[in-house]
Protein backbone atom coordinates (compact mmCIF):
# COMPACT_ATOMS: atom_id res chain seq x y z
CA UNK A 1 0.00 0.00 0.00
CA UNK A 2 0.95 3.72 -1.00
CA UNK A 3 0.03 6.67 0.41
CA UNK A 4 0.08 9.72 -2.61
CA UNK A 5 0.17 13.34 -1.31
CA UNK A 6 -0.53 16.00 -3.61
CA UNK A 7 0.08 19.72 -2.31
CA UNK A 8 -1.68 22.12 -4.44
CA UNK A 9 -1.84 25.76 -4.70
CA UNK A 10 -4.91 27.41 -6.24
CA UNK A 11 -5.32 30.82 -8.22
CA UNK A 12 -7.26 32.60 -4.80
CA UNK A 13 -9.73 33.23 -6.93
CA UNK A 14 -10.82 29.79 -8.38
CA UNK A 15 -11.20 28.53 -4.92
CA UNK A 16 -14.69 27.51 -5.08
CA UNK A 17 -14.97 26.65 -8.38
CA UNK A 18 -11.78 24.15 -7.84
CA UNK A 19 -13.42 22.67 -4.88
CA UNK A 20 -16.60 21.52 -6.68
CA UNK A 21 -14.71 20.49 -9.32
CA UNK A 22 -11.28 18.37 -7.71
CA UNK A 23 -14.50 16.64 -5.78
CA UNK A 24 -16.26 16.04 -9.05
CA UNK A 25 -13.25 14.81 -11.04
CA UNK A 26 -11.99 12.19 -8.19
CA UNK A 27 -15.60 10.45 -8.36
CA UNK A 28 -15.51 10.29 -11.18
CA UNK A 29 -12.65 10.07 -12.85
CA UNK A 30 -9.90 9.29 -9.87
CA UNK A 31 -11.87 6.59 -7.91
CA UNK A 32 -12.28 3.74 -11.34
CA UNK A 33 -8.34 4.19 -11.13
CA UNK A 34 -6.85 0.37 -11.18
CA UNK A 35 -5.55 0.27 -7.71
CA UNK A 36 -7.42 3.10 -6.16
CA UNK A 37 -8.29 2.44 -2.50
CA UNK A 38 -9.96 5.78 -1.04
CA UNK A 39 -9.10 9.85 -1.24
CA UNK A 40 -9.12 12.84 1.24
CA UNK A 41 -9.40 16.19 -0.56
CA UNK A 42 -8.21 18.93 2.19
CA UNK A 43 -8.21 22.67 2.18
CA UNK A 44 -6.06 24.15 4.18
CA UNK A 45 -6.88 26.57 7.24
CA UNK A 46 -3.63 28.79 7.33
CA UNK A 47 -3.20 29.43 4.09
CA UNK A 48 -5.92 29.77 1.92
CA UNK A 49 -6.30 28.20 -1.95
CA UNK A 50 -3.59 26.11 -0.65
CA UNK A 51 -5.15 22.19 -0.55
CA UNK A 52 -3.57 18.23 0.42
CA UNK A 53 -4.96 15.64 -1.52
CA UNK A 54 -4.40 12.26 -0.01
CA UNK A 55 -4.50 8.93 -2.41
CA UNK A 56 -4.18 5.24 -0.96
CA UNK A 57 -3.15 3.03 -3.65
CA UNK A 58 -2.66 -0.64 -3.92
CA UNK A 59 1.01 0.51 -4.56
CA UNK A 60 3.59 3.02 -5.94
CA UNK A 61 2.88 1.58 -9.33
CA UNK A 62 -0.85 1.65 -9.15
CA UNK A 63 -0.37 5.33 -9.15
CA UNK A 64 2.97 6.32 -11.28
CA UNK A 65 2.07 3.76 -14.04
CA UNK A 66 -1.74 2.35 -13.85
CA UNK A 67 -2.63 5.91 -13.54
CA UNK A 68 -0.19 8.59 -15.08
CA UNK A 69 0.21 6.86 -17.89
CA UNK A 70 -3.39 6.03 -18.38
CA UNK A 71 -5.72 8.14 -20.82
CA UNK A 72 -7.62 9.22 -17.33
CA UNK A 73 -4.74 10.68 -16.04
CA UNK A 74 -5.00 13.23 -18.83
CA UNK A 75 -8.82 13.80 -18.04
CA UNK A 76 -8.00 14.22 -14.65
CA UNK A 77 -5.46 16.74 -15.22
CA UNK A 78 -7.94 18.44 -17.83
CA UNK A 79 -10.56 18.90 -14.93
CA UNK A 80 -8.12 20.36 -12.26
CA UNK A 81 -5.37 21.62 -13.93
CA UNK A 82 -6.59 25.38 -14.60
CA UNK A 83 -7.28 26.21 -11.00
CA UNK A 84 -3.27 25.46 -10.39
CA UNK A 85 -1.47 28.42 -9.38
CA UNK A 86 1.66 26.35 -9.99
CA UNK A 87 2.65 22.68 -10.80
CA UNK A 88 1.63 20.44 -7.63
CA UNK A 89 4.20 18.71 -5.46
CA UNK A 90 3.48 15.03 -5.09
CA UNK A 91 5.17 12.60 -2.84
CA UNK A 92 4.52 9.04 -2.04
CA UNK A 93 4.31 7.45 1.53
CA UNK A 94 4.63 4.42 3.18
CA UNK A 95 2.72 3.68 6.58
CA UNK A 96 5.43 3.69 9.57
CA UNK A 97 5.23 0.01 11.38
CA UNK A 98 3.34 -0.23 14.39
CA UNK A 99 2.57 2.90 14.14
CA UNK B 1 -13.28 17.69 12.62
CA UNK B 2 -9.88 19.03 12.06
CA UNK B 3 -7.20 17.37 10.29
CA UNK B 4 -3.36 18.23 11.62
CA UNK B 5 -0.82 17.49 8.78
CA UNK B 6 2.99 17.70 10.55
CA UNK B 7 5.96 17.34 7.87
CA UNK B 8 8.99 16.19 10.22
CA UNK B 9 12.54 16.06 9.03
CA UNK B 10 14.51 13.30 10.95
CA UNK B 11 18.44 13.17 11.03
CA UNK B 12 18.97 10.44 8.68
CA UNK B 13 21.06 8.54 11.25
CA UNK B 14 18.50 8.30 13.59
CA UNK B 15 15.78 7.24 11.25
CA UNK B 16 14.90 3.59 12.48
CA UNK B 17 14.86 5.27 16.10
CA UNK B 18 12.76 7.74 15.52
CA UNK B 19 9.88 5.19 13.90
CA UNK B 20 9.81 3.47 17.39
CA UNK B 21 9.93 6.13 19.14
CA UNK B 22 7.19 8.38 17.16
CA UNK B 23 4.86 5.23 17.34
CA UNK B 24 5.40 4.38 21.07
CA UNK B 25 4.80 8.20 21.68
CA UNK B 26 1.32 8.29 19.58
CA UNK B 27 0.28 5.47 21.16
CA UNK B 28 0.86 6.29 25.00
CA UNK B 29 0.72 9.93 25.09
CA UNK B 30 -1.06 11.56 21.65
CA UNK B 31 -3.79 9.36 21.56
CA UNK B 32 -4.87 9.48 25.45
CA UNK B 33 -5.25 13.85 24.61
CA UNK B 34 -8.83 14.94 24.42
CA UNK B 35 -10.32 15.46 21.09
CA UNK B 36 -8.07 13.11 19.52
CA UNK B 37 -9.37 10.96 17.04
CA UNK B 38 -7.03 9.09 14.82
CA UNK B 39 -3.76 8.91 13.48
CA UNK B 40 -1.34 8.02 10.94
CA UNK B 41 2.37 8.24 10.93
CA UNK B 42 4.10 7.98 6.89
CA UNK B 43 7.35 7.73 5.53
CA UNK B 44 8.48 8.74 2.75
CA UNK B 45 9.17 6.98 -0.06
CA UNK B 46 11.30 9.86 -2.37
CA UNK B 47 13.08 11.73 0.80
CA UNK B 48 14.76 9.22 3.38
CA UNK B 49 14.35 11.28 6.64
CA UNK B 50 10.90 12.89 5.98
CA UNK B 51 7.88 11.74 7.36
CA UNK B 52 4.29 13.06 7.57
CA UNK B 53 2.07 12.57 11.12
CA UNK B 54 -1.62 13.24 10.07
CA UNK B 55 -3.69 13.62 13.17
CA UNK B 56 -7.49 13.75 13.25
CA UNK B 57 -8.72 15.86 16.07
CA UNK B 58 -12.16 17.21 17.08
CA UNK B 59 -11.47 20.42 16.44
CA UNK B 60 -8.97 23.21 16.06
CA UNK B 61 -8.62 23.70 19.88
CA UNK B 62 -8.37 20.48 20.27
CA UNK B 63 -5.04 20.47 19.12
CA UNK B 64 -3.90 24.08 19.55
CA UNK B 65 -5.45 25.01 22.75
CA UNK B 66 -6.65 20.84 24.75
CA UNK B 67 -3.31 18.99 23.10
CA UNK B 68 -0.48 22.01 22.98
CA UNK B 69 -0.92 23.76 26.27
CA UNK B 70 -0.71 20.32 28.26
CA UNK B 71 1.99 18.86 30.30
CA UNK B 72 0.63 16.02 27.64
CA UNK B 73 2.70 18.19 24.81
CA UNK B 74 5.67 18.42 26.68
CA UNK B 75 5.99 14.67 27.16
CA UNK B 76 5.47 14.13 23.22
CA UNK B 77 7.95 16.82 22.30
CA UNK B 78 10.48 15.35 25.10
CA UNK B 79 10.21 12.18 23.21
CA UNK B 80 10.18 13.03 19.76
CA UNK B 81 11.82 16.16 19.98
CA UNK B 82 15.53 14.69 19.78
CA UNK B 83 15.72 13.08 16.61
CA UNK B 84 14.29 16.35 14.70
CA UNK B 85 16.62 17.90 11.95
CA UNK B 86 14.72 20.71 12.55
CA UNK B 87 11.47 22.01 13.58
CA UNK B 88 8.49 20.19 12.06
CA UNK B 89 6.13 22.45 9.86
CA UNK B 90 2.37 21.76 11.43
CA UNK B 91 -0.30 22.86 9.72
CA UNK B 92 -4.43 22.23 9.87
CA UNK B 93 -7.02 21.30 7.21
CA UNK B 94 -10.81 20.65 6.80
CA UNK B 95 -12.67 18.27 4.34
CA UNK B 96 -13.20 19.55 1.15
CA UNK B 97 -17.26 19.21 1.10
CA UNK B 98 -18.28 16.64 -0.77
CA UNK B 99 -15.51 15.14 -1.72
Amino acid sequence: MTIEIADIKVRPEARDAFCETIARAARTVLAKAGGYRRHQILACHETPGRFVLIVEWDSLEAHTVGFRQSPAFAEWRAMIGPFFERAPHVEHFNPVADS
